[in-house]
């Protein structure tokens, strides 16, 4: 039977207190609909229809960035969430089979959960609803039952005394035969103190027709929602939380894993050690036997076997380290492959570069890479031996084996072997600090008289 | 009807190990001292009376530096609660009205709760004490009611099985007409086995005169005191655990609030994004937009909208930056003002200076702006391009549209539109790297033969 | 009496998914196996045998690089905790003396109690099992007690429903008279379902000799034993937690402790302030009145009284800094020797080092220490002013008094009192930027059109 998706994405998010779309929030790098989407990736919709409404050409910009088969409609007024699904009719025009409602701002629901909501229609219920035991029900909508069908759904504010007493909640998240969906929807009415169009008067509508509604239910951490920001902290903590545990189960050492930060694509190998305080930004693979020390930040980048980076290293989109590399302190690196053994080690900035293998990079090497307007490339030679405080004036090679003197500015590229100078000669002039200094003291003096 | 504050500052606090008198130990970057006066100063009293002992110096210097009106008194001896208070009386000569005595080590009592008690003393209670329900009531004194009415306040050593099953505790804050408050003290003897003067005895005092005693209470979590580095830590945590929540209420997006820490003064804009790990010493706006990226250090500084900060970027004391200016990984900013849209992204200290609007600062560029004895400023021009790895040489002006060449050291003022060079042309000496590093490597090889 | 030790660590711990040994993993740098030796080194014992197996030869390394005089052991086989102590037993031929059973993985059984496991034999105990009341006692094996006697140790599997309701549970770790121990064990057989010989048979067996058995209990959290990378994190916490109350108890003030790592060796004086995002190495020691600020990293340096070191400040292995040292951001140093006063504020790099009393090392200098094969100094006189951007080339010597001039590259000696200058004279191109960027502005142009 064929899937499709509706996600609903058009709320204004107001207690965000933002001028971004609430579901364009960001969990581990990626936007909350990006991660609704993914949980409901693993069912292989046939059609996913993204409901759009406030900020929706940035939501829709978001949702094609992701996958350009994704539909996108908009919902101008925000008339409830019925509503909003019968914003998605016209886009699953001769679409047959089971659709699925989700939410934009509700970014952790599995593909199992999914899978036991569609096993559940396959098992003869006519709409299937998701629920899940709620610590503290509080303002949720209450699911009340017989055995294992759903009789109806109260909201909070509606419920009696005894259904608020029912601690299995709304999820929001439905699913029916898409024609089913949108017949039942088309007698929703509004006359309610919202004035909204309710998808929740679905299975009660259902059951008045002797159709069968059965809920299937999930962990509450599941069906955790963003509506403010420090909701938005939570869904992100509560990702770390369970990727550092993914990370240490494969074999990988988090000396202290709550100061850890990683993203929704990070890759990390066995024997791995990350030390306390490092951020990972979208795209880093590590591999296995690597080396990440405190205070580092790695973003798009590729550190392979038994490299050992930081502490304060930052490796940019484009940093690709063979093995065996080093990159020490205050190196920022960018948009350079690094061959094996190259070290790194203090105070540089390689960018737009190539750098040999076994090379040595000096303390305070720049790689002068930008002229103001374009960006040039380095290139520096297996072997080597970049004098500390070298400025390399991109573009510029300096050969195999060759070595820069410290200080230097190198403008010409530097054959194989040959030592490059590019520095004035020192010269020492006696007494000279002795009585510049008696003088500034003196001034000073004569300052604070 | 007039209020006035007594602040007891005079304890050792020996269990805080210290060298410093303890109300001057810091929370958010400020003194114990200041925490407890910041609440209080809601209510506008007439008078402030802080009673100094231990470090009295360094405690009335703190109180001046907040405040030039505060008077500040000395207990020399310790001998108790009651006797510190009366400490207080002739600099209270003349004033007529309610006086509420706080306590310098117990920073988180709001103005709201003083208000209340305020509050009960219009509604006829002769004396107000303030009370708080006990988690864990342990050692704390047992406020013993009637009713709305305090009859007594029981010791914990001294109390019976029956009374130390009481939760409602003392937090010592108390609030009585001046004149009342001291003529009950006069009456407060020292047959303890403390030997001590303790303003406890007042409420029964009052009792037995006839006089009502009410309590007000105020949650656990704002009376907490400090008594050791454990509890100053917890006192921290409270602090920023409140402020986190409020950034967040106000539109700003913490990725990891548990990573980031403010100070008490710290002013953050809607739709601002911090990333983990940063850090706000004192005096620090953050305007709406602006994206302050990990492992960044902000002090005395403000940024505007539009801004991106670090990673690893440090502004101290006065930077300003305008808006969508952006301070990279590795840089300094210090008593700079940078205008609109200029870049400082690599590996930089930029100290004493002017940065022009969409001026570029290379990598490795430093403002050398102390000649050991003065400091001197530094000038770049709008739309200025500073090489990388150069030195700036404080007096010095680069003008509008100008460059410098990557490695320079610029000790004239360049003129608008130039190009300043200061750097050697380079030698390449052919082979010389090759056989230099034979050289050295058969030094090595006869070394450890 | 004498005592002997015998530590299990030849399991593989499949769990950690490492090719490390688990007991080599490390806590506060330094292996599981070093941290149960610790408690027991409190002991003084005799003889301590080490057995391993899995990856013996590094475990063996490791053993010894802590203390030569341990005897390791190999058990090729594992064939349970009986046999793995029978393999110790030649290297106990004549000892005569009570032996404790430990484990390399459980790294926190305290000195203290041991001592009460030894003071249980000298009270008349055959054989006393080390238990401790479980929170959750799943899967422990159950200590069946009357009175202080120990009936059995049931293992949860074989446990009826009654034996599982015992919290009382075995942490292994046992302590006999070395003959006794051993001849039991060569009674224990391996007819059970893993076909191992259990340690654990050994009361069993006793008490059918009519000897006597007794339990010593100890907090739960002193048995902690590592069998994952989440186990190996939570065993970090455990110790750092520890730590951090330790340090405050001493009267050092943690802002946010739980951003704050130590190693298992840190040595923190009185009034010491330690900022957030702090992490020691091993080998540190920082003198009272010391200050380290945020996102500072130390390792084998000594830090002393009045110093403010970071933020931002690395200090590696061999940076002894003299009192009142000033090591600023984005700072590195090591294998150098500051001495008192002296400022190194921003951006250096100083190693194999001897800096002067008061010397003043400007912002962006290096010393360029290595020449690809042999590592040089740098020795800088008293109140020397090292210029910004300075190049010193070691080995070299600036003088006392001396400068260098910004951006200079320093190859010889300075005099006292001389100025260095190294560095090419300044020139200006008028108008040649303005030219140059419109030719660049004019090639992007022409490329994007």
């Amino acid at each position: 039977m064929p899937t499709a998706l509706i996600v609903l994405a058009a709320g204004q998010g107001s207690r965000m207190q933002s001028d971004l779309p609430k579901v364009l929030h960001r969990v581990a790098h990626a936007p909350l609909l990006i991660h609704a989407l993914r949980g409901a990736e693993g069912l292989s919709p046939e059609r996913t229809v993204i409901v759009a409404g406030h900020g929706g050409d940035a939501v829709e910009a978001a949702a094609r960035d992701h996958d350009e088969g994704l539909v996108v409609v908009r919902q101008e007024e925000q008339l409830g969430t019925g509503h909003a699904v019968l914003r998605a009719r016209a886009a699953l025009e001769g679409f047959s089979g089971d659709v699925i409602v989700l939410y934009g701002d509700t970014p952790f629901i599995r593909a199992e959960t999914l899978e036991a909501m569609l096993d559940a229609r396959r098992n003869g219920a006519d709409i299937v609803v998701l629920g899940f035991e709620a610590e503290d029900p509080g303002r949720y909508g209450r699911l009340v039952v017989e055995g294992d069908r759903l009789d109806r759904i109260v909201e909070a504010r509606d419920a009696t005394a005894e259904e608020l007493g029912v601690r299995l909640c709304n999820s929001g998240v439905m699913c029916a035969d898409a024609g089913l969906m949108f017949d039942l929807l088309d007698r929703v009415g509004r006359d309610n103190a919202a004035g909204e169009y309710y998808l929740t008067d679905l299975p009660g509508l259902a059951r008045a027709d002797g159709l069968t509604t059965r809920v299937v239910t999930c962990p509450e951490a599941e069906t955790m929602g963003v509506n403010t920001r420090t909701d938005l902290a939570m869904a992100e903590a509560a990702f770390q939380a369970a990727t550092r545990l993914e990370v240490m189960a494969t074999g990988a050492t988090l000396t202290a894993p709550d100061t850890v930060f990683f993203a929704h694509d990070t890759a990390i190998g066995r024997d791995v050690t990350i030390e306390p305080h490092v951020i990972f930004g979208p795209g880093v693979t590590v591999e296995s036997g690597a080396t990440i020390r405190a205070f580092s930040h790695l973003e798009g980048c590729h550190v392979s076997d038994a490299c050992v980076i930081g502490p304060y290293a930052r490796l940019r989109p484009g940093a690709e380290l063979d093995r065996g590399v080093r990159v020490g302190n205050f190196v920022e690196v960018k948009a350079a492959t690094v061959q094996e053994g190259a070290k790194i080690n203090h105070l540089s900035y390689v960018g737009d570069a190539e750098v040999g293998a076994g090379a040595n990079i000096g303390a305070g090497t720049i790689t002068c890479n930008y002229d103001g307007v374009f960006k040039h490339r380095t290139v520096i030679g297996a072997g080597a031996f970049i004098g500390s405080n070298t400025a390399l004036v991109a573009p510029v090679t300096v050969g195999a084996g060759a070595m820069t003197g410290s200080g230097s500015v190198v403008t010409m590229d530097v054959p194989d072997g040959a030592l490059a100078l590019g520095r004035a000669k020192q010269v020492n002039k006696d007494g000279f600090a002795a009585r510049l200094m008696a003088r500034l003291r003196a001034a000073r003096a004569r300052k604070t008289n």
